[in-house]
């Protein structure tokens, strides 16, 4: 069957409603494994990922630090694979972080922190996946069938899930379905007006700081893979100590920048960006962004804020003339060792 | 005093097999520290650092995992800074890197950490700085005074000053100075051909994997700060995930590619690349390389790797007109919060 460039990328951005919100209805199976983590008396907690899914271990590494109030790190899986590093993992959660469940190099690093004393948890998309095996727990995203090569409604879905886990959800999961639809609903005019800016843009930054970093990481990746454009992202903090001297007038930035101390610290930054005129487009709840969010509280943001930004994705690389659902080099499952 | 564009970067790249020889030659400072540091028998190391001296703690988060077969992170400052998160930090030992000691940020975390249990140690440029006294430990890079607003002997030292605390020297470390020199005179007329391959290009990706990791990612910032090029760094593995797609035949690629694993693992991405039609410059010690690297052992190798890198942004920036000494909006000290 052919279908139009960006079908299923587009049907699976505006899936996200109700898949945040069936999934958020199944907040008991989460806490029932917070629970059994909570137990194991964690001292340290580790994530494992790649691609879109190591943006969101970067989101569950500030809900751990913040909240949990313990430290966090990212795994880098050639440690194990290529080296064969044996750490001790007593007292260590691993939280591995894989919608397809499918990288050898994620299973072999969950398969060995479990024999070396670590809690281990996966969450997927893919329950029933070499990583499901390989955790002592897996929580199912329950995304659905992902069939666009450019990760949305997983990421999206992994966020809340992590959000679940980690920080136990509340009131504003519990309408989040609503939020991502009135999100999607308030930016659709938006958006179109934002790809134009970026019609022929060749580079673009984005940045944010705090909860919303995720965000901006994954807005970088969702844009090079589907609209071949070069982006970085950088935390507010590191552009200012020197990437910032590349940002010129050529030069489009994505800021991301929440209510909440996160977004309040991307004043300086902003305010520096907009002296060297460079073009600064706005993602959040202020009257003025290009893109508007609902005014969450922090740690819940990132959740809803990607959304907007897919589509962004989605409209600049149609215009751009590429099908955003089958990039060229791109494929679903890494199989890197 | 008026200098000639880029006289203090290249002065300063020049100086380093001196600055590391001497660095050598103080290695029991570092075992006095080493040996404490395993004396409070950690169970997790911590690296704290921002810009390039992020780059220098990813190095020291492998030496980590793979040599004190312990788990690393990196701390993101503002779990700690922007929302006041009071980690559990008993049995951690924290690393905080910064050629000035000035950040607050990391001044901020090293000392939040100390009290919260956690053994640190400053490795910085900058003994007497707000991070050195707000460490236990301070050890001193020895770079002496460095002019030029893009770090160079400042990150090459701080690599070494890592080995020498986490991996302990050896035979090689020994020889340290001569084999940064003979790595800079091997390559004195390669990096000229090598500027004028990118002398066009705007968009260069960085990559490697396992311990050049950090080479790559401090080849793209240094690469963005002097020449203002786009650049991304991926590990090989990320790369296959999706931004491969990104890369056409107007990207240029720097590949780092050693003799051990990490560089044997670089085969499947490079392969790919290749069949892209994409211009892949090799670093690395093949003799198929663009720029060659004595071949040392895995885990020393990136303090020597960083040389001729450094020196071709200095001679592409040079190139491209501009003054490495004095991009554009870059500053030498973080005072991020």
């Amino acid at each position: 069957m052919t279908t139009e460039a960006g079908t299923w990328m587009a049907a699976e951005i505006a899936e996200q409603p109700q898949v945040l919100a069936e999934l958020a209805g199944r907040a008991g199976e989460f806490r029932a494994v917070a629970e059994q983590l909570a137990r194991s008396r964690p001292r340290f907690v580790l994530f494992a990922a790649r691609g879109s899914s190591d943006n969101a271990a970067l989101y569950g590494k500030y809900l751990v630090e913040v909240l949990l109030g313990l430290p966090a790190g990212l795994v880098s899986p050639s440690t194990t694979t290529l080296y064969g590093a044996e750490p001790d993992l007593k007292d260590v959660a691993l939280v591995a972080v894989s919608q397809s469940g499918g990288s050898p190099d994620l299973v072999e690093v969950t398969e060995q922190a479990g024999k070396r004393g670590a809690f281990t948890v996966a969450v997927t998309n893919t329950p029933d996946s070499p990583l499901g095996a390989a955790a002592q727990h897996t929580l199912d995203i329950g995304a659905g069938v992902e069939r666009a090569v450019a990760a949305t409604k997983t990421y999206s879905a992994t966020l809340l899930a992590l959000h679940l886990l980690l920080a136990g959800g509340g009131p504003d999961v519990d309408r989040i379905g609503e939020l991502a639809q009135s999100c999607l609903d308030e930016n659709a005019d938006r958006i179109g007006a934002v790809a134009q800016r970026l019609r022929f843009a060749d580079q673009v930054v984005t940045t944010a700081r705090g909860y919303s970093l995720a965000t901006a990481h994954e807005a970088a990746l969702k844009l090079a893979e589907t609209s071949y454009l070069v982006t970085r992202a950088y935390s507010g903090a590191d552009l200012l100590h020197g990437p910032i001297a590349a940002v010129g007038q050529e030069t489009a930035v994505l800021a991301v920048t929440g209510t909440g101390p996160g977004g309040a610290a991307m004043a300086e930054p902003l305010a520096r960006l907009a002296g060297q005129g460079a073009e600064v487009l706005r993602v959040g709840p202020r009257g003025d962004a290009q893109l508007r969010i609902p005014d969450l509280p922090e740690e819940l943001s990132p959740v809803v804020e990607a959304l907007p930004l897919q589509r962004l994705a989605w409209a600049l690389a149609t215009a751009r003339g590429y099908d955003p659902d089958s990039p060229a080099g791109l494929r679903k499952v890494t199989e890197t060792r």
